[in-house]
């Protein structure tokens, strides 16, 4: 992706905006940047990543969910002004909840409880990026060390959640079949939390940007915010997509699961680089009277749809994951990334059934 | 790499280590995660990158150096001994120098100018990844946040860096006709500077972490120093080798370049997504009398070897570059990725030859 969002122009960051053009040019930001339109989420959203990628995006986001109330206090503490106070401290009271069980950080877990995970693997946070970690730091440092208009005009971004939250919901809950509506709480609750704290913010920036450099500074801010989002997923992205280099020490699929569901995975996460065989005993044949193909395996038989079989007939015990899509990419005339994903997903599905190994 | 590093085992970590011990586990973990075992390293030092990502190093790369005095600096206002400041502030003369057009930042700018870059954009920073903006700055936080003694071992990573910075140098001297001596003056200067720094810091912590926590302490320490490297090499990694999606705002080949340069590169930059094209007027022959293949320019013909016969002969003006290496990985049953590489630097030569264009 090169550069697909052109950068403001500098003669227009010399003059003072309304108030109401303060406010397009912040949403022009949002339209052009925010990570609604990063990669990953569309695959997130299209049902494109298996089940151990939206693991992996559920474990580092916590880590982001962790933090937004340590950020919110750190803007409240740079607060002087109890009205300002009373207002934001709503943001902490969300996200911590009034007793334990309760809040946002508690349905992120309920999340990540959703997809597999130990709470307590989740909460230690040792398996995320680092980064995650330096991302997420980033912005909790920027709201300490900028002034109380970046601050705030950082949080903007809740402008534009919305959107992608019911495109997230719909989008899961249709092609993830291990996502339930009681996974997805978390996001219930934000679309009617996210305006609201969004409201007071542009309010907030449109009446205190009163300068051109103060605009241009609220503009920044959110521009910055937006990037503490995007390198979070281009990081998911390289570690769980592709090319798939998990740094040292980050989360590897079959990892902090509650027991049952790590031995139902086993030993069948296949990645990008692996060679995925057939296991002894299992074979890719034609049924001649049914005149489709099935995979035999011991005392079971699959039903194969043409995708399955236009990947298995590739199964060879030499190609790799990588190979086998690269194959069918130039087959079919697409995008390689775009179609490994799909193997991936197809592959894990087979090797939890075990009649595929690496 | 799906994990390549073990991680240390808990109950080793309950003991107290002799100052050897310790010496030795700190050694340990540069050994597993120091950034020279790093694939983005491993192309730059085998002349596997081309020249815009040799580049994309230099000019992110910059962002580290500057940093590091003001790294040095917090670890100096935490220490309240005149005699630690003494040795600690040489560290801050180094980099700065004495005068103007001195000292270790100033030779890395020579090394981005050397590649092409002008002073002001590299200065400017404005075109590195946040990524690495926020991993340098994640250091820097880190050093004014922790104890004193982890802030020096984070600092431990010089004692691998002699190693790294004598394959480094040379590598890039025999890969790259573009580098020359004078462009890594940066480097002579660190061989000596790096292990005076390094016995100072490694000495220090094994006299001052005297209790098991300590310990672990200071190797956490320097683990998370492996991250800030690690990650910034990922990140580049990510947006200029594979799958190269560069991030918004982040230095795009052709830009920042003092002029000659950036016409001598021109149109030609060519990316992964691709899709080169031989201009009007130039053929790929196959030249009877002398038995090999030429590409025939107006006034101009050039000898080509089976490498490029191979690449050329798929450049049809519908598959990209992408599509090209997948085929030659398939026909040499190699890396499509590590092929890439070495396609996008033959394809990029012949465009700043003129007898390629995209």
């Amino acid at each position: 992706m090169t550069a697909p969002f052109p950068t403001p122009k500098t003669d227009e960051s010399q003059r003072l905006l309304s108030p109401e053009e303060l406010e397009a040019a912040l949403r022009d930001i949002g339209a052009r940047r925010y990570h609604n339109l990063h990669p990953f989420h569309r695959l997130l959203h299209d049902g494109k990543l298996n089940k151990d990628q939206v693991r992996a995006w559920a474990l580092n986001r916590y880590y982001y969910q962790a933090m937004i109330p340590v950020k919110d206090a750190a803007v409240l503490a740079r607060m002087t002004d109890a009205s300002l106070r009373r207002v934001w401290r709503q943001r902490i009271v969300d996200h911590d909840g009034d007793a334990p069980g309760d809040g946002g950080i508690e349905r992120w877990l309920k999340l990540a409880e959703g997809v597999g995970f130990r709470r307590d693997y989740v909460e230690s946070t040792q398996g995320i990026l680092s980064a995650t970690r330096f991302s997420v730091d980033a912005y909790v440092h920027f709201v300490k060390e900028r002034s109380l208009l970046e601050a705030i005009a950082s949080s903007l971004t809740e402008m534009f959640s919305p959107t992608i939250i019911s495109e997230r919901v719909a989008g899961m809950l249709k092609n993830y079949d291990f996502i339930t509506k009681d996974t997805l709480a978390y996001f219930d609750k934000r679309l009617t939390q996210a305006p609201r704290d969004a409201d007071f913010a542009i309010a907030y920036v449109k009446q205190h940007a009163t300068t051109p450099e103060l605009q241009r500074q609220a503009m920044d801010a959110l521009t910055f915010k937006c990037n503490v989002l995007w390198t979070q997923l281009d990081a998911l992205y390289f570690s769980y997509v592709a090319p798939g280099m998990t740094p040292p020490d980050a989360w590897i699929p079959g990892t902090g699961l509650v027991a049952e569901v790590a031995q139902a995975v086993g030993t069948g996460t296949i990645r990008s680089g692996d060679v995925p065989r057939l296991p002894r005993g299992v074979r890719l044949r034609h049924d001649e009277v049914r005149g489709q193909h099935v995979l035999l395996a011991p005392e079971r038989t699959f039903d194969l749809d043409a995708n399955a079989v236009a990947v298995l007939s590739l199964v060879d015990g030499q190609r790799s994951v990588r190979d086998i899509a690269g194959k069918l990419a130039e087959t079919f005339a697409a995008d390689r990334d775009v179609i490994e994903v799909d193997v991936l997903a197809m592959l894990n599905d087979l090797a939890t059934k075990r009649v595929l190994e690496r």
